[in-house]
């Protein structure tokens, strides 16, 4: 008798030391550097606000260079000294910028950019994303973004929480870059391959997702007021080295983002009951971090 | 000659003429009242916050009977008068209630509800949802409330923009009510069958959404501070006539409906220029409105 109670106390110690399964946040917060890549300083447009706060956006000049060009020549030119967010739309999007006609426009930007909404999968690596999507043929990752794959061989990325597209009129306008927008509701994915997506939000957010919805319809401010002021929008490599901020972004070939999708799909945290066994590309956004000090 | 011309101009008026495809808006808008269907008084539930705003929150007493009736019987004992929204979290939930373990509960409160997370698919007549969903084996609409299927014949709600659940400490805590959450963010589809879900917000949802979110962790509100005060939680049965709000939905049987998610799942309106051939089933919710003046 007293052997069994020994053998019952060695397998409780042993169940008590079988590691629990990490978080999704456990994987981000324990993945190694080489599972990091980092954004290049001219990819990070910095926008500012009046009465403080910033929101940082990740540029994807892969998928729209035309628009991204123009986005940096605008940055650089000064162009939204003194613009505005003046649309909030609750579950949908928050929109800032301008776009005077009258304004001549800086130079290097493209007046009418070509419908840069898809592009050729070739030159992009995808990772498969291993879950259903009501969307597309098929779905994944390529250079850390989420995209999507169309008949033809065509690719976009997709519009999830934080995603960053250009405003629009009807074609044949693809929108010039002035006026930007955010997603801040639930993935708008019928707006894929109907816009050009610019890029995705990876800090401050909660500066657009978090203001008074506008009262006029499509969440548009009543004319003359608006959500919030911009003080100036820049790109990391305008500022000093000590100014800038650094930010990665975990690649999609690494074990860690592996583990990561796994455990999105399958929470496993004391609080869950029972794991999903699946997931949707929006519901597991790739993890995007300040890079460590050295 | 002369004859084309006319034929050209009859052709072209009869472009014009050939009726544009509705937008999902136009569809609701114009959905006939026997499409339509009223929401019980007393499954609305009413959130009323210090300085004015309201949130209205439809009930499912048909997925978590013994959780709607806690929330009736608090909301009927008034114990969330001066309560607050205390958590805050971007793209995820907003939380509010409260949950003193020492306060006497009022009469007909369950301590302890049974795991309402499911319920069995007998009983519900669910409209099958025709496009791919990563979490479920299906979806489909009954009652008019979204719900996914799993193996084993079990049905839940599933967590959208807006939906209501209670929360819950670690099991088999399952939550007593008290405490409620809506989600303000992507849906968090990883929570169902891990949460008693009870409803959805059918009105003032940017009471919530546009709350500044908690700086602590999981945004929850520094000790001391809370986003903001609830006044009175009422059922709309308990005010006169006069007072009560009245909500409708359409039903999933109505060609309006069938309509709408055709209309849902591609987007046809002169901006789109692709539709998507599909949607999720949280980017069509199930249109509710104001009950129109008879």
């Amino acid at each position: 008798m007293r052997r069994l109670l020994v053998l019952s106390a060695l397998l409780t110690t042993a169940a008590v030391q079988a590691p629990k399964p990490l978080t999704p946040s456990e994987i981000v917060a324990q993945a190694p550097a080489v599972d990091w890549r980092t954004i290049p300083a001219e990819d990070l447009l910095l926008i500012d606000y009046q009465g403080g706060g910033r929101t940082i956006v990740q540029l994807a000049p892969q998928f729209a260079p035309v628009h991204v060009a123009n986005i940096r020549a605008l940055a650089g030119a000064g162009y939204w000294r003194g613009a505005s967010v003046y649309r909030v739309q609750d579950n949908y999007v928050a929109q800032w910028g301008t776009n005077d006609e009258k304004a001549a426009l800086p130079t290097g930007v493209v007046k009418r950019p070509p419908a840069e909404y898809t592009r050729s999968v070739r030159g992009l690596t995808i990772r498969r994303f291993p879950h259903a999507d009501p969307y597309a043929l098929r779905v994944g990752h390529a250079g850390g973004w989420p995209v999507a794959v169309y008949a033809g061989d065509q690719a976009s990325l997709t519009h999830c929480y934080g995603t960053v597209g250009v405003g629009r009129d009807l074609a044949p306008d693809t929108g010039m870059g002035g006026e930007l927008y955010a997603v801040i509701g639930h993935a708008p994915r019928h707006l894929d391959r109907n816009i050009a997506i610019v890029g995705r939000v990876v800090e401050g957010i909660e500066q657009l997702s978090a203001l008074p919805r506008g009262t006029e319809a499509l969440g548009f401010y009543k004319e003359g007021t608006v959500a919030k002021r911009i003080t100036a929008v820049r790109l990391a490599s305008a500022l000093s080295a000590a100014e800038r901020p650094s930010f990665q972004y975990m690649a999609e070939t690494s074990p860690s983002f592996a583990a990561y999708l796994r455990a999105r799909a399958n929470r496993r945290d004391d609080f869950y009951q029972v794991p999903a066994g699946g997931v949707d590309i929006c519901n597991a956004p790739v993890p995007v971090r300040r890079a460590p000090a050295r």
